[in-house]
């Protein structure tokens, strides 16, 4: 059994705990906060521990899920636990990355760890997508696309507006632009012509709806360059209609073969998701089997996706592989 | 440089000539055919060796690409040429696969050389595809559609029959059937319920199209459980409209997450292809330099796509996919 350590319990954390039931191999050692733990009650009633007595269990885990934000826990939380157990996390703070890998390969490397870093699907599946297409289809443009689904940066940033209550905003791709690509147009994008942003706000009492949506369409980076709807509810439709977390998008490449690029080729990986946290959470779980083989092997040091071999994420043998799957 | 040698010249040899021009970082060595090389012209006037020569290019060739059929080429090619070169073969016989690994596993362990055997799109990308999704989304069901695409097979097989000058079979997939995997039915298809069977016929002078057609439809495995629709046509038209190998497909993973299974999932992967041959070619290309690379480290043995790491096959480097991929 691979003895898996949650660290950290939101969303995430919840949907760690499922993933582990669906993967026979896997047991859960116990569950890591920095809030009181008796304050905190899992799913399925696996033991709470507080953050700071993790060290007394480096002999109890062997992969440590870090189920932290990629803001500021991860930065901190993945080089330091890297020190002492093999890890996986979901950092997804994409220019970051580079940073990121350096501080925990130093840490990993120094204490004989693997930590496999950026897991999920963006990094992660539509990472290995995109390089896969790239390589075998290395005439060509890949473009990836996401939605329709729940941005929880772009809802948080809603939020922090004076006069707004509670909101939710959804990634919308753009129908017109996927076709353009799967026809072959190779096109070159703004923001604008890619995504719209809709967005779910409810209002403080009192609040000018006019101010609000102002706010939110000037807003650098997050909305100023997308087309953005605005549709004020109440805080009983918020709940009703818009507490899940879906999410979902499409990493399409386009490309050309032949002496005289005469063949025009197209490969497309999609994801439509009921729940963005919990199928994050699916692939930490095989990411985290595949953590476990290369550390029994003596592969350390910082990984990503990139560097695990498929055969290392299945619960299957390289035989029953090649008998089911190939 | 990676040295490539080519190992028959037909579609798939063709389609490799053109996608090595696509990898800087490649270059062919030569093209071996059991044919008279002085009757082989290449595409690119890459140079042309009598297949019985080979072993004379084991110190100039890096990776050999075995452009053989699977029916009787390869399950003789492929553990012969392991003794000499590190290989890539297109194996696509599914049930024999487990057999061809044994027997190529031997050769290559023997000799110190990788050998990577069933890259392509089915086996291959999709294969690669069936794993990942199975491993992040172990509650659900896979399903495989192919086409709309010729298959070769399934054409020669209507050429054999008395009164056939020429054919072409396409295989298309059944739209409502994709619907309902994609709507989480996880339905239970029969063969008839997930692919129709296109066939286009040139009939030679006096032949019964009666029993031609009867003959078709009733072929076991091929056509007897298949909605199949005939169409005669003349040889010009099946030289005009029917000369090119377009193929494609999708695999289709349907699954639930959560403690109560409440949340549906959905990962799916298709290729749209002008030219099945060069598609595969491109694969073939990059599973070189994955097994140049696996050569280099001494993993040695027969390998699949599952046990490439996939950063093996790019060309860029690991800070390179790490910045741009990730």
């Amino acid at each position: 059994m691979i003895r898996i350590g949650i660290y950290g319990y939101g969303n995430l954390g919840n949907g760690v705990e499922c993933a582990v039931l669906k993967n026979p191999d896997m047991e859960i050692a116990g569950v890591f906060t920095r809030r009181d733990p008796d304050s905190v009650k899992t799913l399925t009633g696996i033991p709470v521990y507080k953050a700071e007595d993790v060290l007394q269990f480096t002999d109890k885990i062997d992969v440590m899920i870090i189920c932290g934000g990629s803001a500021t826990d991860l930065p901190e939380m993945t080089p330091y636990l890297s020190r002492y157990f093999n890890t996986v996390d979901s950092f997804d703070t994409h220019a970051n990355i580079p940073e990121h890998f350096e501080k925990v390969n130093e840490a990993a490397l120094a204490s004989g760890h693997t930590a496999l870093i950026s897991a999920g699907w963006d990094p992660g599946m539509f990472s290995l997508n995109r390089l896969y297409a790239d390589a075998i289809l290395p005439d060509g443009k890949s473009y990836t696309f996401w939605g329709r689904g729940v941005s929880q940066g772009h809802s948080d940033a809603i939020r922090r507006i004076p006069g707004v209550k509670d909101a939710r905003q959804y990634t919308v791709p753009i129908e017109a632009a996927l076709e353009k690509v799967r026809n072959h147009e190779a096109p070159e994008f703004t923001a604008r012509e890619m995504h719209l942003r809709e967005c779910y706000v409810v209002l403080e009492e009192g609040a000018d709806p006019a101010a609000v949506e102002e706010a939110i369409k000037t807003m650098p980076n997050y909305f100023l360059d997308y087309d953005t709807t605005v549709t004020f509810i109440s805080e009983e439709e918020l709940k009703e209609k818009h507490s899940e977390l879906p999410h979902g998008g499409f990493v399409i490449r386009s490309g050309h073969t032949g002496l005289h690029n005469e063949h025009a080729e197209t490969i497309e990986y999609s994801l439509k998701l009921d729940s963005n946290p919990e199928f994050t959470s699916g692939a930490l779980a095989a990411f985290a089997r595949a953590v476990c083989r290369m550390a029994s092997r003596g592969q350390y040091g910082c990984k990503t996706v990139f560097d695990a071999a498929p055969a290392d994420l299945s619960l299957l043998s390289g035989d029953e592989l090649r008998h089911r799957m190939l």
